[in-house]
């Protein structure tokens, strides 16, 4: 296929007008359709019903320690659902783990706005200091932008590099600036690009040197084990321990949770930190709560028993997932090698594909993809403030529509793709 | 029975020497009993577990609104939840309530650092501010003053009558200074008193004209529906409507839960405000969250299908609690009553009884006790900061023990009531 940027004005005036009719006629067909969230599809969710037979009436309700999980205490979880969400995080000691309620986003907000109120290990609130600053990878995922947004913290850009953040710049905005307090993670699978770490990166981040002291780095490791492909799978190295070998055990908080294995919104989140930033989180917490849901924790449990039940159940998600994915990619593959015109990842897990466009056509793209009934994630999401500085980056949430609904919705996203940015280049003549 | 303080010091040595005997043979029994807690007993535990068969593997998991319960979507909860939680209430619009996840108590701990770090509609953020106040109704909920003691808030002790807080002092502190934010009331069946305010009280709070324009009313109305006796009944004027009525919509922040009604730390919990503060916090939650456990609250609606349904439970809790509830009240009337040594609360409802020491005794009481192996309350636990300025109110919780538990409780909790009683008059001597 010749690129479009070595076509001449008339072939692509020609082209302009081919591609309208083809806009014209999709949005006849008036699509409603949402490539917009990472959400499980219908397929995943009836997988894990019986789930919903685990605990009954005749149920014994006691966990390992004894603990009635239908009355009040344990606080930060019971033991065995600390050993599952360890063993999930890549073996972390289950004394470093604390097992809340249904949504590892909520741990991060009360996180930072525990920062934000009462500073970290006795340090200065942030909302004492002047200036607060966060470094975010980006592409990355809105939600924690929207975070640190909220509690007015200033977002500084780290670009993605096919190993992770720029380390460069990371290291130096950490080790110079006392005012930068943290950096957003996806280390497996990031949302949206599906770039897992690599160990050097790993290892950067758990030596850094930073000149705040209360400098942490929010680890969300979402999609830890949401691997595509059982042969060809990212392994991420398991960050606690090399922050404890650097000498650096309290610069990471880890986040991670089931809502992506059971049900969204329904599953379990957990926290893990050295010890002496889970005790405080304890402390915390101890105000905060009696105690999260244990019978869910209990549920989910006994559904998985171990780890390895885990990672099975996981495998059934990806050979719903793994089609979804090949479906988008095959389309973009299709119509779009060759042309000049973008570049997209091709993660080996993960909820995610990332597209890159042209300059400058990120927004026009989901604006016409909007206009003929799907909708993607809004342009500029992806950076923080939303404004994506090249206009670009445009995220595809493959896991949530049907084959039927996932092929209709990726044909006019290319044909989007195509439309825009022969008007672009049109536009430069 | 006379009166302590009419004895002579020999009849006072006479009858210390007969009490340390009996204390003596008391702690032989190495007694290991807690009335220390609001918990709910094995019997309520036990009664409520049907509740686990209502959604299984073969449920239509949609809920009213046609929405996927295990997917992500209606942050603010499902509608019927909505509808059970408002009529709980005391028949609040449902477009007034948010349903939340399991915790009541996560909700106000939210809202309060919410205020601090972003004010309330628009005001400067509480930790932007010199001086916050908080007026704590006392003897009152100590995981309440907990929360304002950890945001650094000073708390100023307002005592309480048997029509609720004192209405005088509220009115003035509220109306006169402007660093007065907020005030926690528990409205009904108050924890430890069991007191319900008054029509009158309600109607006070209501038409409150406070000097600070972000002032709220944090009203936990934990115990709505757990009456004792279903005769006897107090009931409790709906404060939204209220305000309302009294051109104060926006005064009020209601929060309840269903944590003492199906399980501990497995229920779901809802906040209740006029329109405009649900928006704001609607806002919040945004960024917070992606949304609570929608499965559970589908759960819970289905199985008491609506109010009379939750209703018609409690009256089984109610046969369950109000023999507890009569054994503790039938030791304190058959050891105490005419010795002048303490009142008790005789309450209709709740989870606790109030009881009200010798002045400088009830540290004492509660340390003996333990002695002998029954933990109590902390002494001081029910006011501000742990300190009950009289050293005298003491909170029992006798829902959990089991009646045999709660005799052997109740008759060491009077022995030491007694002992320490005599030794106060004897060192007065």
């Amino acid at each position: 296929m010749k690129a479009y940027k070595e076509m001449s004005r008339e072939e692509l005036l020609s082209l302009k007008d081919e591609l309208e009719k083809q806009f014209a006629d999709a949005k006849g067909k008036g699509l409603k359709l949402d490539m917009s969230r990472g959400k499980p599809g219908l397929e995943q969710l009836d997988m894990t019903m019986d789930i919903m037979d685990v605990l009954d009436s005749k149920a014994d309700m006691r966990c390992e320690q004894g603990v009635d999980t239908r009355n009040y205490g344990l606080m930060d979880g019971i033991s065995e659902a600390k050993h599952l969400m360890s063993d999930m995080m890549g073996g972390i000691p289950a004394e470093n783990v604390i097992v809340y309620g249904n949504s590892s986003l909520s741990i991060m907000y009360d996180t930072i706005s525990r920062c934000v109120t009462h500073g970290v290990l006795g340090s200065t609130p942030w909302c004492k200091l002047d200036k607060v600053k966060f470094l975010c990878p980006a592409p990355g995922y809105d939600r924690h932008f929207s975070i640190t947004e909220l509690f007015g913290i200033e977002m500084i850009t780290i670009p993605m590099t096919s190993e992770g953040p720029d380390m460069d710049l990371v290291e130096k905005y950490v080790s110079e600036d006392p005012a930068v307090k943290g950096i957003w993670c996806v280390p497996k699978y990031s949302n949206p690009q599906g770039i897992t770490y690599s160990d050097e990166t790993v290892r950067r981040f758990a030596a850094l040197k930073p000149a705040a002291e209360d400098f942490r780095i929010f680890w969300d490791n979402a999609y830890s084990i949401h691997d595509l492909y059982e042969e060809d799978r990212d392994d991420l190295l398991e960050i606690l321990s090399e922050c404890e070998k650097a000498g650096n055990p309290d610069i990471v908080y880890e986040f991670s949770s089931l809502s992506k294995v059971t049900f969204s919104g329904a599953g379990i989140a957990a926290f893990a930190a050295s010890k002496k930033n889970v005790e405080e989180t304890k402390k915390f917490m101890a105000v905060m709560t009696i105690g999260y849901d244990k019978i869910n924790q209990l549920r989910h449990v006994r559904y998985f028993k171990n780890v390895e039940g885990l990672k099975a159940h996981m495998q059934k998600h990806a050979a719903i997932l793994r089609p979804k994915f090949e479906a988008v990619l095959r389309v973009l593959d299709k119509e779009l090698e060759g042309l000049g015109i973008g570049e997209w990842t091709r993660p080996c897990g993960g909820y995610f594909i990332s597209f890159e466009a042209m300059e400058g056509c990120a927004k026009a793209i989901v604006e016409k993809c909007k206009e003929a009934g799907v909708v993607m994630t809004g342009a500029g999401a992806t950076f923080p403030y939303g404004k994506d500085p090249k206009d670009s980056n445009i995220r595809i949430a493959p896991t949530f529509p049907n084959s039927e609904e996932l092929a209709a919705a990726a044909d006019l996203f290319v044909l989007c793709v195509k439309l825009v940015s022969v008007e672009k280049i049109l536009a430069a003549f």
